[in-house]
């Protein structure tokens, strides 16, 4: 009987491994280095090594153990193939075949922003749904989708990019993808300090932002603090975001949008500003959707990595 | 063993029906009245009576029935499920448990519009294909959304609605369905008809379309003529759908978009319109969809609904 799953989340410089129950329990946790040089070869033998000697620790029997589910930083298609993955240093892998043939265990992949929204739905935010939209709001934007407990992957490893989206014609600036005007550029913790110059510079309104450096953190702070140009920026963000998020549930009808990433630490106060405008702009049938914090921070990853193979 | 289904797209005025070779060969078709009257009350004893009719006529064996899939105009759940379908003057219907109880044959029911880009996906524009977005130009905006070859029905069975994405904020009057601003409202054939009324009034230019009445026809067929003012209008409407196709690829990454519906008798110099504008605004990795007419006009819900069941 299958008591056991693994599930691995690949970053570009440490790979996050966890042993799970197959009913979700996480029994171990333990982290090792992501060697990118040679392009990247090592990756895949150094996280087979990593599981077998685990296997081996534990004293499990491989009959009892269900598989391992990697999350990758890239697109994977429904095979488990990744074309090419820029922050690992890969070209075409074929991770399932590769990582089957390294283990003999049964492999999932699938790219690191789908698998977290697997793992939030099964045991974080977005627990005891089915049909769910995460945001990450980091650095960039990520997102995943997943439709009747699966990962919407897409036909080209690219379902769930909701950061780039486009949703503002008046932006100039190139975002990392080469495209004007993403959801990225408006929403995300860089995106926010974009929007706090703009606010900064168009007036002369006092403000707690005005002292010390502006990050996502000092403007929700500020927005808390009843800041009013605190709190323009966060209308600005939650108006982005809340009817982006409207179109994105014309397509996937989620039951649930759990938001997730750095920014989502300023806490229920984001929620607010996004539901406003999510109400505001979305089909009378998607307004039903709940809206809800992330609860697995880090850990999204080997969570949903753990439940592909379940 | 099985060999035949039926395949049923009920609308507000007729219900058409097929008889299927699970091949998806058509070996009969024909349609009854919708009898919306008394909530609707007879409509599924009606489709019942007429398929066991049929099994009857063609001297079929049940057992050869792999089951019947109906098409409904309203949202409709994964457990085939209605909470209301206006057009057919339904409140709450279970049309699996009834249409089971009614036929004693397996039964599968969908919307109309996500049932359509079934029947597309299966042997129209997307034959060969397993992701799939159909937008249906009529007087409204439909659309159906296919994920490795199933509906993508969403939790509110509002998934592929994305005729009611918001893509307009300068639009001050309401849609059909309260909100301002649909992709209905700029691209449907009343939506063209609007861009056209609006490019009219704003010049005095000379233009094939100042005569007689404006419709997605007429602007179109000036198109083809080479009226600028025309061209105009094409170009509005194909900048609103390409910029939405592309926001939606971002969430469902499809293989291929197929357009269907009155105004894509139009023909292909219609998708160089949208086309150009969704290449300008998609994602990199969703580029590659392929953009294609749609090919089986009416019977696409039949076609669908007879795969379901399959």
């Amino acid at each position: 009987m299958e008591k056991y799953c693994f599930g691995i989340d690949v970053g570009g410089t440490t790979v996050k491994c966890g042993l799970f129950s197959t009913e979700g329990e996480v029994l171990d946790k333990w982290e090792i280095p992501t060697r990118t040089e040679e392009n990247g070869k090592n990756i895949l033998p150094d996280v087979a090594e990593t599981i077998l000697a685990k296997i081996s620790e534990k004293k499990l029997d491989k009959a009892e153990v269900a598989g391992v589910g990697i999350g990758i930083p890239g697109p994977v298609n429904e095979e488990g193939e990744v074309p090419v993955a820029v922050n690992l240093h890969w070209g075409y892998v074929h991770i399932v075949k590769e990582m089957e043939a390294l283990t003999g265990l049964k492999v999932k992949a699938g790219n690191d922003a789908n698998v977290a929204a697997l793992g939030e739905l099964w045991k974080g935010g977005g627990m005891g749904c089915h049909n769910l939209i995460l945001v990450t709001l980091g650095t960039g934007v990520g997102g995943g989708i997943i439709v009747n407990d699966k990962i919407l992957a897409g036909s080209h490893g690219a379902g769930g990019e909701i950061g780039h989206a486009h949703v503002e014609d008046g932006i100039a600036d190139p975002c990392n993808c080469g495209n004007c005007g993403c959801l990225e550029q408006v929403a995300s913790a860089t995106g926010i300090v974009r929007l706090a110059k703009e606010e900064l510079e168009a007036s002369e309104e006092a403000s707690l932002l005005r002292e010390g450096e502006v990050s996502a953190k000092t403007v929700f702070d500020a927005v808390k603090a009843g800041d009013a140009l605190a709190v323009r920026i966060a209308e600005r963000f939650g108006k982005y975001l809340g009817k982006a998020l409207a179109v994105f549930a014309c397509v996937a009808d989620p039951e649930v949008i759990v938001i997730g990433g750095g920014v989502s630490k300023a806490g229920p106060v984001l929620l607010e500003f996004i539901e406003k405008y999510y109400q505001k702009y979305a089909f009378s049938a998607c307004r039903a959707a709940d809206f809800r914090l992330a609860t697995l921070g880090n850990d999204a990853g080997i969570f949903g990595a753990a439940k592909m193979v379940l």
